[in-house]
């Protein structure tokens, strides 16, 4: 996980459809200081290709697009409302989100256009980001390419390298040809699942309830099934 | 494929493990202008996650790592030798060989340490580059990490970043959210498996025979079971 201090790198991963990319993306993410996986949609995820790794990085997950931005963006409350304690107040994460892309308007990763903390949403494999997608993001990147044998990466291959552009994080030490690895510090409820602690899922509950028109209808309809088993609906009974 | 002037960039795969990782490989290798990958060792390889691409790579194949270094140090020979048509004489590669392994002496990709044309040789997954595989090489990239939840990246990845940053070919023209795909170039007599031209086997088969030791049966032991159909089988009868 990143320092504490200083711009945070977080992974917005949009229904991926090929769920062993999670794996891999969670051991790129883990590998370059990513703070926090956040899934919308589908909930469920397959850890193949994580070596492990998902144990070490925290997992959110939203319903819709929508809802995923509002905690992204979310700014520093005024002290008055941080000193009654607000039980739900979100975290403030205050990220650009920065969508990684083969846009018009999209900057070459090479010119680092990172500004701050940065949440970087990725395509579903094959499509790209869709319009949806598109509308969440404050700027994009692309990856520039040279030969013409593909006209895109691999999902994990481009949001790893973009990691790794955006960096700036102190390196880890090594143990021989190795990074040193850390003890396991995040406890999952269930393996290959984004729970949550109870707070956000009251949160969750709530905003779902006022929101409960157009994003969770668009977004959410593909995740029935999934989420039938989820937390949020043991919480909501 | 990479423009035919300036410098290029190969990949060696030396005993690959996880055939898929191949593909993905290929697709990266493509998107960033590699020439040519090199197999040592295993000569078939799984095409999943190319996405068509290695139809637009050039393979080639090698028993050991002593034939694919001296393949790949091949400097032009004197203008007697080239006047005189010599037909087996090698392709003229004048290659540095750097390792992708976090050993001791090992640079920064960010520091961009290359001078000519490269050959990435990369470790077989889990083990990284064992010593036989090091003696190959000239010197050794590695890519910082700054999280403790993984020791490593996944070789693909890390291969991927280090294709990006060697680069210096000219920006791929684009097609709405695409990279332009090229014409598929490449035939390739059977897929998923490296076959060669005629008088490289030839060459091949010479060099076996001289070197008929050491490497030989050091390196080829694994590849017994795969090379009995392969077209230097069929050449050498």
């Amino acid at each position: 996980m990143a320092a504490a201090e200083g711009p945070e790198s977080l992974v917005v991963v949009h229904n991926v459809a090929k769920r062993h990319n999670v794996g891999t993306m969670a051991r790129s993410a883990t590998a370059f200081g990513v703070s926090e996986i956040v899934l919308v949609g589908r909930r469920d995820f397959n850890a193949f290709g994580s070596h492990g790794s998902t144990t070490h990085l925290r997992f959110r997950h939203f319903h819709s697009l929508s809802q995923a931005r509002l905690y992204l963006k979310a700014r520093p409350a005024p002290s008055a409302a941080r000193n009654l304690g607000h039980p739900l107040l979100p975290e403030e994460r205050d990220c650009d989100i920065c969508g990684v892309e083969i846009t018009d308007g999209a900057v070459s990763v090479t010119q680092h256009p990172f500004r701050k903390s940065t949440a970087f949403l990725l395509g579903n494999e094959g499509m790209g980001l869709s319009a949806k997608e598109c509308e969440i993001c404050d700027f994009f990147v692309y990856i520039p390419q040279y030969g013409g044998g593909t006209s895109s990466l691999n999902v994990t291959v481009a949001a790893s390298i973009v990691l790794h552009h955006f960096g700036g994080f102190p390196e880890r030490s090594r143990e021989g040809n190795k990074f040193t690895l850390a003890e396991k510090p995040v406890k999952q409820t269930r393996r290959n699942y984004c729970a949550e602690p109870v707070e956000s899922i009251i949160e969750d509950r709530k905003s779902r309830r006022e929101n409960a028109s157009r994003d969770f209808f668009d977004d959410n309809r593909t995740d029935s099934t999934e989420s039938t088993n989820s937390l949020a609906e043991l919480f909501s009974g």
